[in-house]
């Protein structure tokens, strides 16, 4: 199971905090986490799984695994620039949102355009003509983020082999 | 002058109307447009363009040119599936969106990621922590998207050069 | 109609000559022209087109329209780097490679993989197992590497309209 | 370290063999794998790499992990189609080609664009204007192919943070 992890690059030591115990709690449940591999949110989430023997994915926008933060196993050069985003939710099971800025929002919209769950901690919040969106799924902490994006990736895991088998 | 119109690939009758008398004022006033290339608010905002004798350019995200409405006179083919969204706001100085699905909303927030102007006719609303995100310009009339538009784009122009110039 | 021309950002001035004159004639037949956009090949089979009144897009790698040779109508920002090379052939009912270097050569697969004709002018040459591929059509000259383009690119164009019709 | 191991989705009985022997050898040498995750020369070297506790990740050209042969770990998923081809090489520090088609010769062209050793085994030959270029190091045995990897590998990843610590 690959869970996405989604935040901005500089954080504040809350969402910072928030990021290092849904890694650690990721990782205690076997989860593989993928995120954006660069620092804040990302590098926060990597240093939790890490610190619990979890295995980290980090696809990177440049041209090089240099900015990769310390607690990437698996740096993917991409140097796509921003146009990663979409690779990052879209090689996961579910999305977890901390904070973040418009490169997060970019994400958030390419998981619910592809139907992958998004779990929101002080995320973005989204209406459109006056009708708010409640797609994305508001949680209050990092506990009760992992559980619900473990719940949902296992049934997403489920419903893709039922897919697979009845082709 | 470039201008990106983004917006659903199946839309509303007054949608797509908008999305018409956009393309027609864009193209009055010299202005090329770049869209997605698909149907919906990108068919009608290329049908629009071409009826007052505008260039369109259709960045498609399948493997082939046969997705392109009819009124696409430049269709670039790049087979990169949804991550093509973010190109097609890259290529414009500014942005008008109409309506628009989750698609759209990647675009969206790829174009404040990037400080191009976005200009909204009944889209997305965006709040982040309960504090309201205003960044998206909203205006009532398919003549105020175009005349806001231009005149940032025009604006962002001469930033550009004006970088270049004192580089 | 839509002919690439892909090419070295350097080149000598032979191959500059070549390129410029691979304009002007698709430019005098009515084709238009896409490239990566840039210096060297690029800038001279868009000067050449410019000079016959031709249309030129140009496929940029980077994060603005600023590297665009000046010869180019319609930038494309991709910001993708050197992953844009797939776009500006897909984009094409026919290629005209002259010289180049590896960028150039990964365009040249990309096209031959896609079944995307290839002319040659002084560019690579493929063996593999101690057997020539001759997939690359080998010309002398910009007159017949055009008219081999333009040929091949209207039979390409026939069997794509004559596919969909099928469907 | 990542090496890179490319190949065709379909490939001889002989290639096959040369991608598990190369897989098993990366393996035991304590190397991940990146490859593109599809069948062919891909699963043949993933399934070695496993037969030995190795560790492999696929960057898959499709919408989901479906494609994904059974023996990759960690399935990246683009949907970038071709484009995905030079993250593959990117992701690397080295990269072992073997036989291949018009996919795999547009990852070694990426490859040398950027530096990045090629060692090949029954692959492509490349030559410009009459003149060889002998940039791929051609090796005859799965081993050889392991070891220059490798050595390769290590010298430009030392090379890699010698150039970090003198920025």
């Amino acid at each position: 199971m690959i869970i996405a992890v989604i935040g901005d690059s500089s954080c504040s030591p809350e969402e910072a905090k928030l990021a290092e115990s849904v890694g650690e709690l990721l990782a205690q449940q076997g989860a593989n986490i993928v995120c954006g591999g660069l620092g804040g949110v990302m590098e926060a989430v990597c240093r939790g799984a890490k610190s619990k023997g979890g295995l980290t994915v980090g696809i990177l926008p440049g041209e090089d695994s240099s900015m990769a933060n310390p607690w990437v196993d698996i740096p993917v050069v991409t140097g796509l620039g921003e146009a990663r985003n979409v690779m990052v939710v879209k090689s996961a099971q579910a999305v977890i949102a901390i904070g973040g800025g418009y490169g997060t929002l970019s994400e958030i919209a390419y998981a619910l355009k592809n139907s992958i769950p998004v779990i929101g901690l002080n995320t973005w919040s989204l209406s459109r003509n006056g009708r708010e969106d409640d797609s994305i799924i508001r949680v209050q902490s990092a506990t009760e983020a992992v559980s619900k994006a473990i719940a949902l990736a296992e049934r997403r895991k489920n419903y893709e082999i039922a897919s697979l088998s009845s082709q």
